[in-house]
């Protein structure tokens, strides 16, 4: 039925099933678990043919994580490449196949005082390509941190009692809120990278990193620091960008790279967004690409 | 079919559909407008009978939402409590009839500098009771503010050169957050309760309230306005009681209440919670109803 | 700060901590894994004390999460209440503790041609209770699985060629959806309740249970099994009830148990949905308890 | 604060607000009503400047809510232009700006024995663009109708006494559920998409509409529409793409045009999925574009 031959038909995109509940066991430098994963497949169909043959999608999804009961795979990233690769092997008419992942991850981190606790994250990942073009694989990351305002802070500075303030002393009072950010960045074949590094990367950037569990002089630390590195979302994603470049070095030009921030903002009941989606290439090249003549003094907003 | 005879059936709490979408047309105190509205209703069932008829509770629902664009109701409650006499009416074998509201609303407020902006809210209103028993119906609202952390406050004002603050200057810095706040109170026959002063007495709860719209001196006000007023979601919800106690000093012992107070902590990736659930009665008995033997001093968290 | 004393303050009903996300060992019956958990947690507050210490909150869950690494938890009940017995030991002044658990879960199915696959499904649980007079707590599950319904295939016999529909041979058409069930018992001291019991008492109150691979005849099978099956959501709750009754003849009178079961309607825009929320003694009792006079022969709906 | 000077800095992609809560008057055809929307709007930031002037995004949405007041705004798309370009006024370091909107909607639909009912929808509206190239915007709906499988039909019909079907009389069993499809089109100056057009066109693509209301004989008649018109979401997509090229006949060839289906499958617990984003040229172009040599006659899944 699927398979029906259409005259005058449209080729469609994508086509496939989404929200695909599944666990991976999955092995990376000595570290070993699983991840509950929620997948998307999708392949394109011609528009000679009237369905795609979607219970195929399920076989190839069902036989990844099977198989990484025994041999736990490398990493969400290649899993997304090997179902793809798989995909176009058994949807022959398919010249395209996509697949991203999202799960559900864990780290203990050490809060201020030097107490371990339990965080939670999110991995991201996705592969995709066109039949003899090679695919495409990026590995992701979401973590909640926290951001202070440097602007509120500057004009309450400028309001109350400015000259009070000593050099090193208490900072000044701004709104903070929580906030998510993201970095996603492509996987070359015979490059690797590791989730744990972006969410290193994401946790330097936010005002200050959160924590489950804070006891009193914790929780006060984290708020000193997050007040002594008052940031936009803009900062945050630059800060993302720029760890990255230092990081990834040794990645081609050509790598695709997104880097995301979104506040919650405390004094607004609507959030503050920045992003970037570039390739290291562009971000190499930011002296040479830009003027700086844009200098301005403008208002606060 | 679903009037069919059971024999050694099984009676159940609440039969009949969730997540209607109707746009349900209000006129109260002269101001008049058209509600977006999610719509849940329920009737009981006896254990003698297959199945809840249940395209009578969207006859009802959508004869209610008809007559309201010529003749408006007068508030979300009444057309809950006027609904469920209606499932009660068509319903002959249920004995029980329950009807929930959830309404986007926007209500003009005035900012720091005297800026009005459209801001949004909430309104939730419910009905139900027993078959002879009278009807019960409630209104509520939820609306989104700014809580300041106290504690945080106080021991980094005990560990940052807490001399230095000069009385009266620059409040010391905390962690602040989004929070999501409740109040339901039963609105009896022969009585009115208006959602505008639930809402204002929700915003007068918050540390401070929040705005779409801050320009730079506005947003540096709110910063030091809920930095001059810290609160725990406790806190929130006592004075929501308190205030609700003072407003509505002419409803009976009876009235149920309930409070609820929800922070999006901008320095861990959970929320802070607190709620009471009582009557007007129980409040008003506070004095009376518990010692104050339970003085202590404790580390903050 | 949180230990300070009030004067004329309120008593809160719940205090604490939503959201918080963890991984849980499980050991039961041999099965070993790891849950991804939510976890809320809450005691009551005295009206003679400002907050309440949320801190400890985060601290009683880490100490259970890490405690089941090495001692992997019996259930997750059986955590929810040794959580609520802790937060009563270190919340002093707290006279009530509630604690609630979702989590993901993965099973393996046998599909109608014999094949497995692993399917999805949620587990809940909870604990609560006032101190010195015992905890109560509950095991539940939530299943997706299909109905079709029994009315409008009846309507559609009686319309199209009726006739012509020889018996055992072609059921008649009708609409069928996606549902989402679940069934939640209370657990007493000494007794046990397996939470796979109760996935399997879903799943056989569906039309049908549904499944992620379905070859061709498969999914016939499936769709004419629904179909020589029709349920209302009110029939789904009956028989998980029926099956729980038969499943759970040990169990005491004052056990408590919650059917629920929500059909996404796939003729309408909102859902159906059916509730039973009783003991086990309550429907113990049922031929006792409601006269089956109310017999009726109403229309559809 | 947000107009300092940064060397070395990262330009950003789009800095902007997300989830402002408006209503929002609109006149079209005589039509006049209010529209509850949530907005996003962005703008690019040089690698020049620090920060992007968040409040001035909410004073832009704020000043053309208020305007369509007194002053109706013609279509959403048209709003979303017009804020596009007022972003580009305010912010004029920005070289590009983007706005969308999604908006809950409500349309009366006649059922299949004549009743009318409201049903609810959703509209989606964006523009975007870069300063000096002119700006594109689109009108798009989402509606919510019903799909029954063709391939579980046929396998059914030849698994189940095949024979006993009498031409035009009772269709085949299959499995059925809620789909949730949408249509965004392109509106360039000078022409005008309606989107109740859109959502003509939807409603038209599903097997069938669906209904609030539906009494036993127009349940009957839907159950039965639905099955004598079987699809999958493949169907649907070109069935909306083919409509829309017949419609659409006047629009010029770049215009782009995004179709998709998602069915909620109700033998699955996850979903089917197809999507089309292409221009109308291409698809007017479909006979040329691909030879029909792809004819399988493969298995159904």
């Amino acid at each position: 039925m699927q398979g029906r031959r259409l005259i005058n038909g449209f080729k469609l995109t994508r086509v496939g099933v989404t929200g695909v509940k599944k666990q991976i066991t999955v092995r990376r430098k000595g570290a070993h678990g699983c991840l509950n994963c929620v997948i998307d497949v999708y392949v394109d169909l011609p528009s000679s043919q009237r369905g795609s043959h979607l219970s195929r999608n399920l076989e190839v999804i069902s036989d990844a994580v099977e198989s990484s009961v025994s041999h736990p795979v490398g990493g969400l990233e290649i899993l997304c490449r090997d179902v793809c690769k798989e995909l176009l092997e058994r949807h022959d008419y398919a010249t395209y196949a996509e697949v991203s992942i999202v799960a559900d991850y864990f780290l203990d981190r050490t809060g201020p005082s030097g107490k371990i606790s339990k965080e939670s994250f999110k991995l991201m990942a996705q592969a995709y390509g066109r039949r003899g073009n090679g695919l495409r694989k990026m590995i992701g990351a979401q973590a909640i941190g926290m951001t202070a305002c440097p602007c509120a802070m500057e004009t309450v500075r400028g309001m109350v009692n400015g000259n009070v303030t000593v050099e090193g002393s208490m900072p000044t009072i701004s709104h903070n809120q929580r906030n998510i950010s993201t970095l996603m960045v492509e996987v070359p074949e015979e490059f690797d990278v590791e989730a744990n590094d972006l969410i290193e990367i994401l946790e330097d950037s936010f005002s200050s990193p959160t924590f489950e569990i804070l006891k009193r002089t914790d929780e006060a630390r984290v708020v000193i620091n997050a007040h002594n590195n008052p940031k936009f979302v803009e900062d945050v994603v630059r800060d993302i960008l720029s760890q990255a470049l230092d990081k990834y070095k040794d990645l081609p030009d050509e790598v695709v790279i997104t880097a995301r921030s979104e506040s919650e903002e405390s004094i607004h009941k609507h959030n503050a967004f920045a992003e970037r989606i570039t390739t290291l290439g562009e971000l190499r090249d930011r002296s040479a690409s830009e003027g700086t003549e844009n200098d301005r003094e403008s208002g606060c907003s």
